[in-house]
């Protein structure tokens, strides 16, 4: 049997960019980065340091300024001491150690132009070099403003999606679900979301992908969660298949969320992506709000994977709970 | 008798995104925030840090940069009194309160980079300690200076709604109309209002939403005020209801306003939310604008909660005033 | 006679927002402004003062910058002089107006931590109060740090409008046309042009408004300049008048301009109007560019308001001419 | 013969916005700058100073910034020396050169704050000219941040197009085809493609510009190589055309590319441009992707503009290869 026969006439423009991945494996990791590994790209240029500078971890940020600013005071230090350190009007000793340490806390006093002035230059080389130690330091502090500045400043989506899709009853019928809420104390509004399915064909053993229609795919306000659904109806390529036919189509469900921070006026965008083996069968998910005593909504974002056990029959038709 | 009988055909995929709040009380305040508390957010995150940094109050700002200002100083100072006030080039006294001040103003001066010298470090130790703070004031700059920027350029809507909604004569029949102003000296253009009525089915005990048909729902200029017009004809859910109805099924008027602030090149949005109880009935908005001697329009932002009463019959159907 | 009667039937909800002028002038003055006062609006917020540094002029700017200096260091000089310039270690003289400037000059050296140290505090008090003044210092030039940028990377539009309009010949019938030029280096690109005509209504002496199909609303591109065409066909409310029928009808055409900014990655809006007394008819507007001797176009962008008589018979039907 | 007979009853409106090019040569560059000069624009107006140093080279703007570091020194120790050494503490000697150069430094270490204080003011003139000029250094550091960041933070959209367009097999017929690939980091979203086909009209000796039909006019993610793809069918204005047709009427493939920078919320866009003498006939391009042995797909950007020779007949309508 071959799965997914319908989907041979469907439109082809439904290629979401991805490339035509010839083989086994997602597509899209579910961080959201694709399993792509790009080569033959320039890193020196400066726009790809500024990029990395802006998107490493805040640890690893602060360990490169810590340690650029004392690799800049050894070279200066260096610089000072090989200039000679009678060339300056101090106080401290003259064994070696201290004539090095005088010159790297000149250095940095320089570059940091807190400047004391109990260690200052003697001579025009000297203040030459400070000057331009100190001009550096400047223009170093100028450029780690603006990295900081930019660190935060730039898009932070944090949505958190459930680890899990299911199919699940949904009015009369079933249906793919998933959903997702914002872990950040901010607002996301005019919410967006577009799913794809991604399967093997059996017959040209090429990967296709098709947009799946949904029930709803936007919303205006999203202070809760978002249950994404779609309707496995008649015009859906999942119809009549089973839970066997996903996995051995290596289905994948792309998903691509959009949204507007209020905050701080930006659009953002955040991609995940549910393999055929993380979506449960006869499940639903567990509505993760209650009303508290004072007349608020609580929903527990932590909440966001639980399910409960579906009756597909008897029960009339319940539609997706928040 | 059943309020809303007529909305039950309506689709439902008008859902804002707020949820299916089940019991009384309104999802959107006055003030644009949400009914809702997320619990479960995580909180020591860097981003979630900024995001409080730049949105609490100026007061709050201010006060907590003085007081981290305060503590580093008084951290320094300790560890300035541990190695010993004798490693320092100092002019002043040595009794205890003297030590400890020139300990903490020695920081001060090295964490401003001000550094007039008049207290100077006299051993190596207490010059690494100085060459760490002064970094560090130079990085807390720097911060400083993005959180500053960061907390004036985030968008400022400062769109003032009406108090009251009201239902006024509107073409011979009546329509909900709601007005507001900017009260920023900037210009806001390309503006778009949305109207969702949200009310308690009197069946199923839910809470449904329904986008509202508005006589106009976007304006390209707005240098006075906007009264938006949902007319109430047979096409509107609210046609045949009167006051008591809407305050049985619990209606709220959510609004989302979105507009570009031409100043800064920004989107932003406002909410705010019209309870039953805060829509007047048989009552119209008073023009707030009227022409300066100076051939000027002049408009009064102040009497942008100005009604008067409307008369029902009789008048040609006034449209909406400015 | 009536002008614009068969304007009675068009669609209301073409008001733009600006209101419904009772009187006579224009709305929308030459250099995109409202002819609008708003009172009541708030004065001492923030948001308010930053946009008023943001958006006045370079010099005025300046001068705050150094007033805010002079006047500061005034401020902290009194402080200094008043707990008593003992309290400083420094070789200057003590007639009064020595120490008033070494006050002043040691404020200015600790608002600037450039921090000499030949002028040092020699008291716990003077210590405190400069530190608190160094603190301030580094702030102040943090918000001018921000201020500065927030200055430079505002959107600033720079289309020049010609002066007037003209309703010259076009395609066998005759047009409404304007143009513009970018006067700024950088490129703008999906320029749109939207283009209302305000008019007092004959009958009930009120002001109405509706929007001109043009020739073509948007452009990809932007190198040359863009002649906007609105044809008065049958459907043109402009069919059939005169000159002083629009003069009569006090018509304004309003025009704005929406663009994309490659530089800045802003979209940018500029505005303007031509009043029925700032179109000429029957003449047409003289091209501004030509190829250069080494191929390529040379524009001319002062040549923006260059026209020429225009034939309206004979010729075969010209198109606009960039 | 005329080329491009059937081109002329297409719509006009497709302009592009680059003027009527009345002579030879292309409009677009390769770069995607247009070929055209204008003149008179304003060039001493801030907004383009911060335009020329926000897009400069980079070696240059450090130059620039230390030439003017160099410059603004030089002043400041001129007037110094005008007022005279002797008002300064300082232990340097007296020949003209240490004067001078003493000068040069203290004003070096007041424009960076450093302010050591072995040379410092020894009168209220010479005191006033160095609060200036801290005054003057923090604003130009402050400016100097602004412009560090506004350098970083721009649009740096990074794609690399085919040198050559190609017409290959497609479907049983043929198409026109480029490909492109993002040679940064980041990741590109919500990619769009307009490609407009600019000719020399045969009659009437004027360019005239149609927008072709794409096969796909956008894709979601990008992030392996993208083909562009126009099928020369029976709608295209290239159908029955020849190499020489195309060389004839001085053909040109204009193509403009909009995507959203996901790490830097930005919408950017890039442009180039095929003549008919950049677009081989009877070649396809070769997949630039291959997937590795850990199952990830692995793409040589390097590989954009590798082409193959095409069988036409045959095998079965390849479609556009990743």
């Amino acid at each position: 049997m071959v799965p997914f026969p319908r989907l041979n006439k469907l439109n082809p423009s439904d290629d979401l960019g991805l490339g035509n991945r010839p083989g086994p494996g997602r597509s899209v990791n579910k961080d959201g980065t694709f399993n792509v590994r790009r080569v033959g790209l320039p890193t020196f240029r400066g726009y790809e340091l500024y990029h990395r500078l802006i998107t490493m971890s805040g640890f690893r940020f602060l360990g490169l300024l810590f340690l650029g600013f004392l690799v800049t005071n050894l070279l200066f230090a260096a610089v000072y001491l090989g200039l000679g350190m009678e060339h300056f009007v101090r106080t401290g000793g003259n064994a070696p150690l201290d004539r090095m340490l005088d010159a790297f806390f000149f250095s940095a006093q320089t570059l940091t132009t807190v400047g004391y002035g109990h260690i200052s230059p003697n001579s025009h080389l000297v203040s030459a070099v400070a000057a331009l130690e100190s001009l550096l330091g400047l223009l170093s502090f100028a450029l780690a403003t603006g990295l900081l500045y930019g660190r935060f400043s730039r898009p932070h989506a944090q949505i958190r999606f459930s680890q899990q899709g299911v199919v699940a009853p949904y009015r009369g019928g079933t249906a793919f679900m998933f959903r997702f809420v914002n872990r950040r104390s901010n607002q996301l509004i005019e919410v967006e979301a577009t799913v794809s399915l991604s399967y093997l064909d059996g017959e040209s053993a090429t990967r296709r992908f098709v947009t799946l229609p949904l029930e709803r795919s936007k919303i205006n306000l999203f202070p809760t969660s978002w249950t994404v659904v779609h309707p496995i109806d008649e015009a859906s390529p999942l119809f009549g298949m089973q839970d066997e036919d996903l996995l051995r189509a290596q289905a994948e469900f792309i998903v691509l969320i959009k949204a507007f921070d209020d905050t701080f006026a930006q659009t953002i965008y955040q991609r995940t992506s549910y393999t055929a083996d993380e979506v449960r069968w006869g499940v639903r998910f567990r509505s993760m709000s209650d009303l508290g005593p004072d007349g608020i909504l609580v929903m527990d974002v932590d909440q966001v994977d639980a399910v409960e056990a579906a009756e597909p029959e008897g029960s009339p038709a319940p539609g997706p709970r928040a």
